[in-house]
């Protein structure tokens, strides 16, 4: 029997305070200058996912001057597919990477120009290479099946494929949270069947444009993205040797992290800009019509989201404070550690309240912030230190931008699903 | 750079065969008596998740011959919702329990008698709570907050409240996959507040209908569930002492696991059996009015379910087979290994293949089975040894009856919904 204890609770490591959303003397937070008690009110609901234009904006400019002026970026949308954030991506960065036919249909309604749509994926159907041909996108192509059927698409519908070849790279991102190179993979086509596959787009006709790499994701350490994209550079240049036409298009991939857990230091892109610097300088002659390709998506908008849910009770259980919310992992399933993560670990939170212990010198104690499921992976921050609050007080958390709604499995135990709103 | 390799790939622990779908001379599964080649064709498009209604009816009837005439049991929906499973269960079991309002609603459509659902969940909103009381359901009451909040509905809506607590055991269930008992936790009452709760429930004018104790989930130890039966029949003959009402109701929760992995043997539910004779045979005297409910989710649904997916693509990287397939970690995230597991271990798969090497002494090979997302984590079966199959062919994924299409992240990367027929 555990007996109730009157300790307080060991509380978990804590977070660098978040740069991202200002706190008012009132302790609300700021989304896009809009307290979050009124966004609340003018959302009619909780939960809710806010995502600041505002902070959109800013990380692609931070982005801009940090590169050189002739990378371009690509938004890949898998990370936050919500069509308001693509429609405002597409008009800030210089092209859209889909993941599924679905994300093609709402990069095209959001207004992206197919040309700068790039379509890749492991497992593309039959249906969605047509649907692909028929949008006049770029296909990242994963295999040498894609490239057949997309020969035969093309005399079937009398239009011309664009295709980049998807390499498996032969070496690996270091230190990143995602492995997608180096070793046998899923993804892309070995490079020792890279000439087999340049055989087949010499045989079909197919638009040849060039390459994509991506080693990895997740990543907060600068030199190691250096290094890949080194590597990813040379490949390219050695595979481009055996090309049917000049490399018009070098995806370079991404790899950027962000920092989500206590300790973790944002990605210095000082020498990633540097090393870009070089890159490009030395495509200017090796590969002259080449764009060089940077492709992110968490890093562009992970840090711009919050996820919103409200305390419906407020519990002591053998000494310790749960706060049950009206929300949890059937919304955020990354921020409850389950979604491959090996330890669970916090993402940055806090709350809001009424009282105004969310302001600073307010009251704090030890709670964990649960959801309303009926099962123990339902937690959202546990033992941090917070300010004290009741039912009706918000609970959010930081970092929410990138994998959350869309990554969640909404309909588990029949609650509501997430609103999500651009401000 | 890792060269490729011509050795064969080391492949993971073997399961046991699968005993539920019988196989045809052709290598085809039987589904309720249909070919699954054939029902592939009935549902028109994969991927596609099959539930048998005669492993469903025969799992009942198991449990029923092996546990006391006396103990009724409930059908716990969040482990499988989808309507047509919802309403088959209805008619085989005595209750059902929902975990909230949309599985209320899912519940009441299937035909399940408001007399016999009863309702769990921490953080249920006073909406839930409201439309429990308006269905006339039995709440199991996780709060002293919900107490009150039912004793004002009562007032406003002019019905009488059903309610059972639901208490945080003060023991766990031992070796269990989830615990939900045992010091600290955000579900039911702690032991030492039941007696606040009691005086909730008098001043309130509350009907008290008994107690609901869960202290955790798939066990494959009967010894430990036995071992918490009795602790939990215990308990509540303990607290009965200060019930307002005799006890009508007492749900000594589920726990029964179902074998995924390699080396795991079924629960041997004959010392369960024997435990709750003695413990009903107690009850007649002590709890004379009582019925004894085991609630369970997954022990019911787990077996007779499949998970389907179409092979898209075959590739082979690095010397390793992989076969893409057209769905993958958004409609099967526990199989993935991404829900809860720390380590990930595959669940027993096998493949339909057209060209017979799925029958007895066809042709195998060591391959790993993937979904069609961008990310390493989307990985169904890790280098098993499988017949060999090609584009076209079938892979099934046993043992996903249980928190599949409801518990996974369907709209992750866009791709369509799995579709759901129950056999």
């Amino acid at each position: 029997m555990t007996p109730p204890t009157s300790e307080p609770t060991r509380s978990a490591p804590v977070h660098a305070p978040s740069q991202h959303f200002p706190v008012t003397p009132g302790g609300d937070l700021l989304v896009g200058g809009i307290p979050l008690t009124r966004l609340a009110e003018r959302v009619g609901s909780t939960p809710f996912y806010a995502y600041s234009r505002e902070l959109l904006r800013q990380r692609v400019t931070e982005l801009r001057a940090a590169l050189p002026a002739a990378v371009e970026l690509h938004y890949a949308m898998k990370a936050n597919p919500m069509p308001a954030v693509v429609g405002f991506m597409a008009g800030l960065v210089n092209g859209i990477d889909v993941a599924s036919a679905g994300e093609l249909k709402v990069a095209l309604d959001a207004g992206a120009d197919p040309k700068d749509i790039s379509f890749a994926g492991p497992g593309k159907r039959d249906a969605e290479l047509r649907q692909a041909l028929a949008a006049g996108v770029l296909v990242n192509v994963e295999s040498l099946r894609e490239l057949r059927v997309l020969a035969e698409l093309q005399q079937a519908l009398g239009l011309s494929a664009r295709v980049a070849l998807r390499v498996n790279p032969d070496f690996e991102l270091k230190g990143s949270g995602m492995k997608m190179g180096g070793g046998p993979k899923q993804f892309g086509i070995d490079v020792d069947q890279v000439g087999a596959a340049m055989d087949l787009v010499r045989a079909g006709g197919l638009g040849f444009e060039g390459f994509h790499l991506f080693a990895g994701s997740q990543n907060l350490r600068a030199e190691s993205i250096c290094e890949a994209q080194r590597k990813s550079y040379e490949l390219a240049l050695r595979l481009a040797e055996g090309a049917p036409t000049p490399v018009k298009f070098l995806n370079l991939g991404g790899g950027f992290g962000i920092p989500y857990f206590p300790g973790e230091q944002r990605l210095d892109l000082a020498p990633i800009g540097a090393n870009l610097d070089d890159i490009c300088a030395r495509a200017k002659t090796q590969l002259p019509l080449a764009a060089i390709v940077i492709e992110l998506g968490r890093y562009f908008v992970g840090e711009a989201g919050l996820y919103v849910t409200r305390i419906v009770d407020r519990k002591v259980s053998c000494g310790q404070v749960f706060l049950v919310c009206d929300g949890g992992l059937n919304h955020h399933l990354s921020a409850s550690g389950n979604f491959g993560q090996v330890i669970r670990k916090n993402y940055p939170a806090t709350l809001v309240t009424r009282s105004g212990s969310s302001a600073e010198g307010g009251a704090r104690e030890v709670a964990s912030v649960v959801g309303p499921l009926c099962t123990p992976l339902d937690l959202l921050a546990d033992r941090m230190n917070l300010p004290v609050a009741e039912v009706g007080d918000l609970a959010v958390i930081f970092q929410s931008g990138a994998y959350g709604a869309s990554a969640s499995p909404q309909a588990f135990l029949g609650h509501p699903v997430v609103t999500e709103v651009l401000v």
